[in-house]
């Protein structure tokens, strides 16, 4: 029989509120440090403020590919009056001299410009340039890329390619990031289990959504057995991993239903429950707690609200666990149709990215029904207030799926 | 010395006529397909237009979690006339019996319609409802999120988690995708191939760029040997890596200097060079060229010319070799200030996003020197038409770096 007590349980608290409860929840909490070989930076988080040990050039270079020619030679030359440059056979050039440069390359001792394919004339024996240069014109000077000591990679930046090819250009080998989360996840649910050992995979292709969106952030994922209605089994199950991850995720089995067993045994195991209930569409029943001093997110069963927690909660959540600070990226949209929205509480609308002309349009997915094929079909979503309307013509934040 | 004939033959053409050309050359391709199993899809290129073989739900099931009850028991029910519902012991479900449910659970035999927990209650031996439900009231019915026939997946799509997890739930186990093409990367250059011997990647790292960001997009890459600037060298490494590849592309040497040995090369290889020299600023130097029945493309060797040229040319070119049909995403923003640009061509601005409110604005990197350093601040560039002004307060688009 149902407990009624249960469904009165579900106490809704604002998005705000429950991101502060994380937010407090891990107040101090550093991620671990590791130092991984230069090569094996990509997209990892820096963990240190870096700063440069050398200059970039070193150096100076040409900035262009011409002739490498000594200012002082040109100060006179004229359409009318045009200067002739020999071909140097060495280093330094001597007066009247020029040699031939890419991009690049280091500037020969005695020259201190370089002038560009355009601007001269190569002739049999000499080169012919009928206008002065500047000196230092087209040279990259030392340190003018980077200076000693020029702040070159921020704590909390996720590393890009371009980032590791200017640390590959300073000489650092090696690179301290912070460690990866290591993130349980575990589905819930008799029919799960029942699926699961029938067609592996296939059965919680939910499951599956959830931990490619956590992996692709920089999470370490254990995908772990799925666990039948059975309170003691999850149990075991919650308490090994709490043991062995940084943080856990259960999927399904947090709503207010007599099989919802995930808060039950969240409390047998003494876990603190932070809240559960969000007053936000459709994420209202899941909900975070800290077990075994560490985190833990439930996430509902229904796919939508599955992947909308995911996106409202665990991906804020990682991001702390990850140490990594950049704000997330957002589309500008105007609303191509209105949309009734839940009273009372936030929403988050699934949306199609249209674009036309200059313009990007959402376009609003509807509710209830059409679950997965919504997910399939949308671009990403938009985050509307309590009470907030979605209406035509309305600009909106849209955040990529 | 120099030759004048060699500067005289870079002949700049528009960015829309070389993005002509390269579609041209490659009219009538078709990559090739491949079957992969479904976990192994993820990120690929869908060969096919997909149709559902079968609905999605194959039975009725619960949209939310309730009890599952007969609508025509409830008929009368009021808050003056609760009706009580009592547990049903099996299915099909008699008059007057209900059955708890969870969201996805299928709706037992006899029952039409569920409950949601916040509108009835539950009693020791009883359910009490006070108000009559529709029939079908949240219950997803058969074929109402896909029907048989339904396209699910279309040609040309990159596969997305949420599209893995629909063809999972409609039992499909393998899955069409376009081969990935196999990607030769030649580095050109004596003080490349001094470097690499000595340092290895570090010297190159510019090369790790391109190779990054071409991997990302989904082709399988193979970086060469660097090419010292040895004609007879570098004709056999490009012969072999176009009887091994689907297309290559060459890192610098490209320029009109002495040592710009590429098109040389290509020339002495039969290759067709459609162009040579792009009239779009910093990416002069970049061409293309078909050889042995293989494109390639010329990628310059200065580090934000490379880069350019690679979304400008390589990555247009690399979705048309994976199949890749959907538009490149933009983010639209605002001018933070001018910056005056080249005449007479179009030109690539790199800039940084900065959000403040409701707006991105778009702040210029400028030109010439801190070419790695402005990559690595920049988030995105701005493409500017022939003559066509970055000025303060305009609407720009922003591709991602």
């Amino acid at each position: 029989m149902v407990a009624l007590e249960k469904v009165k349980s579900l106490k809704l608290i604002s998005l705000n509120k429950a991101l502060n409860l994380i937010r407090e929840s891990l107040k101090g909490y550093r991620p671990k440090v590791e130092s991984v070989p230069i090569a094996e930076s990509l997209n990892r988080i820096s963990a240190r403020d870096l700063r440069a040990k050398k200059n970039v050039p070193s150096y100076p270079i040409a900035a262009l590919d011409g002739i490498a020619v000594r200012s002082s030679d040109l100060t006179y030359a004229t359409p009318t009056n045009p200067i002739r440059l020999s071909l140097a056979k060495q280093e330094p050039l001597r007066e009247g001299e020029a040699l031939p440069i890419s991009t690049g390359m280091k500037i020969p001792k005695g020259a201190d410009a370089v002038v560009r394919y355009e601007h001269f004339r190569a002739k049999k024996d000499f080169f012919e340039i009928t206008s002065p240069i500047d000196f230092g014109k087209n040279v990259v000077k030392i340190g003018e890329e980077v200076k000693v000591k020029d702040l070159i990679l921020k704590r909390g930046k996720r590393i890009k390619p371009e980032d590791v090819a200017l640390l590959m250009e300073l000489g650092i080998k090696k690179l301290e990031v912070y460690a990866k989360p290591n993130l349980a996840i575990i589905p819930v649910g008799d029919e799960l289990y029942e699926g699961f050992k029938e067609r592996g995979m296939e059965a919680i292709n939910y499951s599956y959504i959830i931990l490619k969106k956590a992996e692709s952030l920089g999470a370490k994922i254990s995908l772990w057995e799925v666990s039948p209605d059975d309170e003691k089994f999850l149990k075991e199950r919650i308490r090994e991993a709490c043991e062995k991850s940084d943080l856990v995720f259960t999927l399904a089995g947090c709503s207010i239903g007599e099989n919802d067993i995930v808060p039950r045994v969240l409390h047998s195991l003494k876990g603190e429950i932070f809240f559960h209930g969000l007053n936000y569409n459709p994420s209202k029943p899941a909900g975070y707690s800290m077990v075994m001093g560490k985190p833990l997110l439930m996430l509902p069963g229904h796919v939508v609200s599955m992947v909308s927690s995911f996106y409202l909660l665990a991906k804020p959540l990682l991001k702390i666990l990850m140490g990594w600070k950049e704000e997330d990226r957002v589309f500008f949209a105007l609303c191509k149709s209105s949309l009734k929205v839940k009273k009372g509480m936030g929403n988050l609308i699934l949306v199609k990215l249209e674009r036309e002309k200059e313009n990007y349009f959402a376009i609003p997915m509807g509710w209830g029904t059409n679950a997965i094929k919504n997910l399939v079909n949308a671009d990403g979503f938009v985050m509307l207030d309590k009470d907030e309307a979605f209406e035509e013509g309305k600009r909106v934040e849209v955040h990529p799926l």
